[in-house]
């Protein structure tokens, strides 16, 4: 391609976080351009957040149904090639059957949807209608998670014995929704955050980081999930035992109430022969373990004739030179624009562009959190997990 | 007391790692002295090894009841004052028992005994003969332990909902039992060992470590244990949810195949004013957690205003100056004297004193161990913890 | 302003490492936009670089004095607003005099010149001009650097008595630049890199870094510089001790010889009334010592009402998700850009767009490396600063 | 041997921090028993102060002629073997002086004496008796210490390039000794503690540890020390450049008034082929360092197939079980007892029983303080070192 992918978006407006985490992503190297959005619910704050962003008024939209019919009259070379859905849980799957009718490609924050029914609704018309479609779920884009799954899947632990994955934070260990916290408020509001907030939201993340290093499913689970703020409608912690088909065990915890936990994504894994563990807040370190080696420290982009492909691709520094979360989340912009880039070509994108989560990463996450409600409220100690393919 | 309390030794012989640490601990603050044993179950040996600890040769005892015999026969201001049990799980029962039946206090490694049932009979005994008991679980020895402790107790953590502790290890990742090996082979024998090895070893350090500080009880529980190793008689990993009384959720996990970990116990605690965080490996930093201050660093034994007096009395040395494993169990070593002067001085022992783990915490422990197994064997999601008051 | 800030740039080709982070810092905040280049001095190169980044044909220029006639032919609305400059070190004076004299406004890599002579009479050309100067000591972009500056500046700290601040690498600890590394080979040949290899590159940062935070000038200094590999011209290490104005001792070392040590670039600074430490490999987090407070752990965006404005203005993401160099580099443009868009508005920059390094910063730096030179030739003790201001 | 070994000991009376490390270090293996002491120049505090260690009546001591006169009248099978000297500096040479003359053998605490002029006529008194002399330079006891100098022996790392050795603490930051603490009082007094406070207490610490793992020795240095509480008569600051016989470079530095610093000994030594790095705060971590390997954590008796047999016989414990500064301090006592027991029994000592520090590591130490402040009263760069061999 000769020139810039285009990125329209859809939410993300005047202080919302994570609608600035896709558009610094999408763009840090250059091959993606924003050039439209409809940020906002409110007309108003739409148009005006598209402004903030210097984009031109006449693509400033006010609605994104009204952005999908304005850009497909747009002629070929220059409406946009993609939307980057960034709203509210319950708004990913008619903002993305909108955006795949109208023949646009999709990236979508996660979870893929409200719930399970969506998401397979969602999935099915992605499949139908051939468009590309990604999900970020960001933490497998940090270079020593790649270098983790590369290790695991060459078999150099051997065969996977235990993980052990958590996710700790404290922001909602006060009742942060009675304050008018905009976030607080829809994560714990069952009508815009679906039947989960804590699991939802980053209980999610740990199962995805688990299942992409090692490839192991989910068999079985047990899972307590516990509201400790009064009034509060959904759960905000939640401890879970796993069993993965073919016998390695797990243990998957996630908390909100973790006070002045920041973000503390961290997974140990074990095989019969090495182990490995890495931790979000500091990620450009990977511990290795071994039984008769002293234990090792991989780090992002050193020695290179030591690293597999996989995560030298996904560094932009030499090393020393910390690569953080932005980072780790471009890397997922960055393959799926390539992978975008070759379809848009008329070509078969590679197997490295397509690294990337998927839609049936979102669906696999949307049947996790069931597994976990209808385990929870059982008093059955081990509960299928719910069939997501 | 103008004299040092006389210490005899059952077990701990040529070869065996917690013997030595036993009597470095008793013998660190000079208030204790190594005066005879019965070191071994085969009598040369037994003798043998106690010439190695330049005893005199008619302290060097063939077998324990025979020293039990003999001492008693001593004068009163010559005879041992205590022993100290460091065989084999299933023998601290039997050498218990006699010890107290001939009149010795006892302090004896954990596990109390080989099963719940020899644990209750173990602490009627106790109480009957009025004796000071004393059991080494030696992590709650720790001044930072102390410290925490002191926190949690004080409220400044406000009501705790949230505990997580683990205890992994790796030296059991290999069939090491079969290398002849000597603490892999009793371990992982039933015989030997009682009905479990990984959560019999190390679980019941980590639940006891988790009441130490935070003083809950387990309500419930649901337990997951796995023996990885082909052929093992005994689990060598599990992972246990926890309800706590009053409304605390827990994680307790504890594993000897996780490769290349140590001597891993860590602990996690929040409340709802506040977290902390140890780990047993750097033992003279405790984090404290705050929702509106920084994160903050506890030293052992700095800044004195700010510490309890239990950590600062714990502690034997200047900030900066690693204190470790031997200091810690050499405390409960030091509170035992303490407890068992004043007991033969004909006083009541302080409260300070008496901080060290009791027949109690045994029984508990004992009772733990049932409830894991209980649990594991069990469809039901959750178990009423087995009864041990 | 409602458009982009146009950004030109001298250097930075296809291979370039920090050419690459330039454009990726200049465009994270969706302020700067890349519109022209002369990548290379080889034309071809230049120009084939330039359609790598997806720019028009007629933007992608064959030499800098080729894009400066053509760009000022341009019509203000659409000619670039700025020159970045990241060639090596030899050329950035004529690149930057250039620049100036067509009227562009320069934002330049460190170090400023090739020697102190440019670098004066560099700076006499920016006075005179009146354009908007900026160098990229890009280490001070740091939230927790800025966190830390706050502090000291604030008097938290008390009197500064010592300042230790030392930058290890690695990286050539062996003769890399007789493989043919490019970098390696210009850094350490005179002729491009000027007259100091370790020093120049990675020394002139940590001092920079230890006077934005301290705003202490060094007095007098004793240098201690060494090759290490034989045959190579320049320096590969150096140690200094360093009195400060006002009675503080420092030291400061940088070495390229330090076999695995990535970017090691650390500070500690102690106060009569307390200390702080921060390490740029581990970035989000400030460490504070106090006397008679347990020690502290400031991390980046955590706990909003404990911190400095610059700090939080110089985060772009919630607490736990970590920042890393390109965001760090990304604040000096950012700060750049909001200055030069009030210069262009006709406006008197903000001091908070100010803080960016400036032409007097790479003056100092210039004299710094001259003074290292000359007191690591002498043998007198203590050498006084050479003069910068 | 079929006895322990019989110490005496002169200082280390109530209150005192490192006659009580000394008594705990001494008796940890159980091979050495404390017999008689003189602990205090006071002779009623001395008196009670062996009281309230248990020792009988008649051996506590008034003062240490008195001692020396006593013990040598006892019989041979019963009179101490040795005495410890844990005094201020200052009479550590007529004490030792005395204990040569009455034929006991000696371990002193450093610095070997109040100058060099009496370190020197110490060793010739040494000498001369062929009576056992040691010297606690305690911090080589660690294993992880033991490891590195055996790594750098056996040449793993090439030839030494750098070393970088500190010894920060925060204790003197404030005006201490005036507030009547009594370290602090004859620490900062030149009257007993002779010319050096920060440099002679830690400064030779750190020199010792370089020299210990290097076996390189200072050709020629230049010191920068300072005072920074006003009054106080010694320095309390020294940061040093050092030039190692046969081109290695050095920093060392210590201070006292790096506030909340503790006991922050920390060596890194580069060679050309690998480097290495040691934490005293964490002693059971030693890192290693190589070119084309990932980064190493060797670890206190852990995989016992990788470590040196040195490491391995200065530990008691399985890895993960921390052992810290009193059993590093007990290191010296086991060897030096080991050697003690061989002299004693007509045997030449084994070389291993010989690592401890001697009396020529005192009179190196105190030929670096003689050294330290020429060069620091000089306006000469380089001071060559004063000669000590």
């Amino acid at each position: 391609m000769q020139r810039k992918i285009r990125m329209g978006m859809v939410g993300g407006g005047r202080g919302a976080f994570i609608g600035a985490v896709h558009r610094m992503a999408a763009q840090l190297d250059g091959r993606i351009e924003l050039v439209c959005g409809a940020f906002s619910s409110t007309p108003e704050k739409s148009v005006a957040s598209g402004r903030d962003l210097l984009l031109p008024a006449d693509r400033c939209y006010a609605s994104y149904p009204e952005m999908f019919r304005a850009e497909r009259e747009r002629p070929a070379g220059d409406r946009m090639d993609f939307v980057c859905i960034v709203t509210p849980n319950k708004t990913h799957y008619p903002v993305a059957k909108m955006a795949l009718e109208y023949g646009f490609n999709v990236m979508c924050d996660k979870p893929l949807t409200f719930d399970l029914k969506e998401a397979l609704a969602l999935r099915k018309l992605v499949h139908k209608t051939g468009l590309l479609f990604g999900l970020t779920h960001n933490y497998t884009g940090y270079p020593m998670v790649k270098e983790a799954r590369a290790l695991v899947r060459s078999g150099r632990l051997g065969a996977i014995r235990k993980i052990v994955v958590e996710y700790p934070q404290g922001w909602l260990a006060g009742a942060l929704e009675k304050s008018g916290q905009k976030q607080a408020g829809w994560r714990t509001d069952p009508a815009q955050a679906g039947s989960s907030c804590c699991m939802g939201d980053i209980g999610t993340h740990a199962e995805n980081l688990a299942e992409y290093i090692t490839g192991l499913e989910i068999e079985e689970l047990c899972a307590d999930l516990t509201t400790f703020i009064k009034g509060r409608k959904l759960e905000d912690d939640g401890n879970v035992l796993l069993h993965y088909k073919g016998g390695a065990r797990g243990i998957l915890y996630a908390s909100q109430i973790s006070i002045d936990d920041e973000n503390g994504l961290r997974i140990r894994i074990y095989g019969d022969r090495g182990g490995l563990e890495w931790r979000q807040e500091e990620p450009n370190t990977l511990i290795l373990k071994w039984p008769d080696q002293h234990r090792q420290l991989v780090r992002t982009n050193a020695k290179a004739g030591l690293l597999s492909a996989a995560s030298k691709a996904a560094s932009r520094l030499p090393a020393g030179h910390p690569e953080g979360f932005i980072e780790a989340f471009a890397n997922l912009y960055r393959n799926y624009a390539l992978a975008l880039e070759a379809q848009l070509d008329g070509k078969k994108p590679t197997p490295e562009a397509l690294d990337f989560p998927s839609v049936d990463d979102g669906v696999r996450g949307m049947a996790f959190i069931a597994s976990l409600l209808k385990s929870s409220q059982s008093r059955q100690k081990w509960m299928k997990a719910v069939a997501w393919k």
